[in-house]
């Protein structure tokens, strides 16, 4: 979607530097840059490249504007933050048609806000409460009794169960699976047979939050799970039930949450981490790619950053690692 | 649904302490209980603030029955077990309205039992054989020549490959997929090539088996995968070719078992927890979080706790790493 | 499907000894093989089990012609090869009956070819343009703009982001996603909170790629992120924006790489493995279970065996564990 520069400047609070009327409609990497592209420059070395790309202008950091540059700049305290609001002005989201598919499903209780993208073979159950502007994907399946805010967009084949309440402008990505039955069982001694603890608790989920494609996130068992605000979960995460995340937590792929684990506002979690039942994830904390928090620890934040199963200080880790091949050499 | 504590305390096998006419309709958290719940106390800490909550009632251990109460008990010999089992009561699974929705897709070849709850987009395959009494959820995929027992209930957008033999009171979370081809490659060594090797077995789920959200379920290569009755899978689990599950087996988030591995009955393994081809877990072994097990290497049970890549015993791993902590230390 | 001998032996390039006009119609494991199914033997000892087994015919290596034999033999230079190739010819694809499904939906704009079997609820969006000979399973979901070569074959509730771009005789697995958003987001200083990068690039699957059930694989950020010919991705496995993986590399399940990895051709990845981003997979290199490649690192093949996290050199890992092992039990 075509916007002059003076459109974008103001739109990501640049102060332009060139003629305002010139128009972009793509943001795009250096190495690929077609005229009509805007660009960003975070690291000084490649403002030259950028400058010499053929995108029609560069986003940069204060440090470009004195320059000399034979293309339009935007001037931005962060290029990239900057940028990242250009893409979204300049690539809305596209859409299917707006309206619903004949071929979907909607319960005649359901409430659907307008105007509402509903695609092909989705299906809506009895009770549904869905906001404005809402994209449900191919395939996508919503219980009864769901609640969805304003501005939420869920791709294709996701399936939320029963009952799970969802903030606004929430992403779901593919196959993601919300609201499933946490892992609970009892076993009978007597027989040594495994039978369900009721998993018959909520989910919520708050605003602006993005689940990956084929996450799962379970309900509480009596009580809730919850995402809260600005919460960002990659592919394949698993959140079990009970589970607290707090506000901007950010989630790599592959990690698992076990019951009733807290993770405090602002944690920073890697890939293919497991955090065990019970366990409090401190505000702020940072755990290393693929490390393991054993049952009912507690990791301190903010800005601490762990390693290694069981996680310790990354430092201590480090050192561990050190001596341990030192020995190893000795023989 | 409502029952009397009459009714309840013979469901779950329980001797009731009060008032036989009250009615309870939920089961709920202590925290969070309402005048109708039903709660239960397993540590005798708990029973206090149980007997000040909104509860109607307490499921509790044979100590609670000597104390004075304010409410009606349920004395029970193992309070959780009768929790759940109030819990089945109390809350049957909550259905779709019975009957096969228009928009379903049902082979003319496949029988299928009654009831039947069979969702809006869910496909039923040529020969397919369902018993009475299954949900079959929105965009579920019964392949052909798929049995399915009676009383299981798969929940949405779950897949089942051709052939695959289910048995009673299964139950499968949305996205989990049964009957893929296996992980299975020849290399041409002229050519450098991967050719697919045969993967045209099948996949047997015994009796009372639970598997999780987005879990995954090879057949066999040229014979079985089989998951023993009673066996739990979480979400996110991977169970390769020809792996043989035992019954009453416990499989925690995100686990994977390669191909022809053995778990006996009973045995318990954490999350994320991989184990290589051909491993054998003995019957009631348990396996900590994240921990590995190399290819072909036996763990016997039962009551062994192993931890750490490669697996070993745990007290031998928590020594390795006091030993290493010590040795970083020193410098 | 029947074949004589003379046309297996043609079809898998193996020298057949015995009755050209016999026919087998199956392939089998030596333990389950009855009258009509073909077996094959690599290892010596396995002969004279498939010999006495109820096979029609065994395939098995030069040294088993000189012997006597009671059945007729193939003889080939690579049993394990000409076994998975007369499998391909003996179980050709079971398919559903070709044509279009009355409850699929496609799109006016979407160019199809000949002949094609397309499942009941599957939907293909606007711009498609599919091969020949492509099975598209129950609830598999095609985005706008996408290709998809000749005799692909998608299981069921495959989800295709729009614009992802896929070669000839690609087979992809039940629930597996490919073109989601990469993970990518740039927090706002002034707020905490993190707006999304735009993940806006592309995917494209070479031919003969295989990709498992409830795999991931994420679209580019702003260029590419590509899968080589005949790359081979078990279950649940994950791949980041702009991952570049090559050709003839093989992943095994729940493997995870994150953004900007490299894998160059023929390297083989076991399940479980962490692969941080900006990491290169050298050509030929072998990471063993579990194992964790820190951010940037390099590692180079071929043959090269790594194992642990951080991933390091196989020998050395074992000789820490020995040397660990030693010192834990001097206490």
């Amino acid at each position: 979607m075509k916007h002059t520069l003076q459109e974008v400047a103001a739109a990501v609070s640049a102060r332009l530097v060139g003629e305002p009327g010139l128009e972009v409609e793509r943001v795009a990497s250096i190495a690929s840059a077609r005229p009509g592209d805007l660009v960003f420059v975070e690291d000084e070395k490649m403002l030259a490249p950028a400058l010499a790309s053929a995108a029609t202008a560069v986003i940069a950091g204060e440090s470009a504007a004195s320059g000399e540059s034979g293309k339009p700049l935007l001037i931005a305290g962060h290029p990239r933050l900057a940028f990242a609001r250009a893409a979204a002005l300049l690539h809305p989201r596209a859409g299917m048609a707006a309206g619903v598919h004949s071929s979907a499903v909607i319960a005649s209780s359901a409430r659907i806000g307008q105007p509402a993208w509903i695609g092909p073979h989705a299906s809506v159950a009895e009770g549904v409460v869905i906001g404005d502007r809402v994209h449900l994907g191919p395939g996508t399946v919503i219980g009864a009794g769901v609640t969805v805010g304003d501005d939420c967009s869920f791709a294709a084949n996701v399936t939320i169960y029963a009952g799970v309440r969802i903030g606004h402008r929430v992403v779901v990505h593919a196959g993601a699976v919300l609201g499933s039955d946490g892992f609970g069982y009892v076993r009978d001694p007597a027989t040594g047979r495994y039978e369900k603890f009721p998993q018959i608790g909520g989910l919520t989920i708050g605003d602006d939050v993005e689940i990956g494609a084929n996450a799962t996130v379970d309900r509480g068992a009596l009580d809730l799970t919850s995402i809260g605000r600005g919460a960002k979960l990659d592919n394949l995460v698993h959140v079990g039930h009970n589970v607290r995340i707090g506000e901007d937590v950010v989630i790599a792929a592959q990690t698992g949450l076990s019951g009733s684990a807290v993770v405090e506002e602002g944690a920073v979690i890697a890939g293919q981490v497991g955090i065990a039942d019970h366990v409090r994830i401190g505000s702020g904390a940072i755990l290393g790619a693929q490390c393991g928090v054993p049952s009912s620890k507690i990791i301190r934040g903010p800005g601490v950053v762990f390693w290694g199963t069981p996680a310790r200080p990354i430092r201590q880790y480090l050192k561990e690692l050190a001596a341990l091949a030192r020995l190893a050499r000795k023989g």
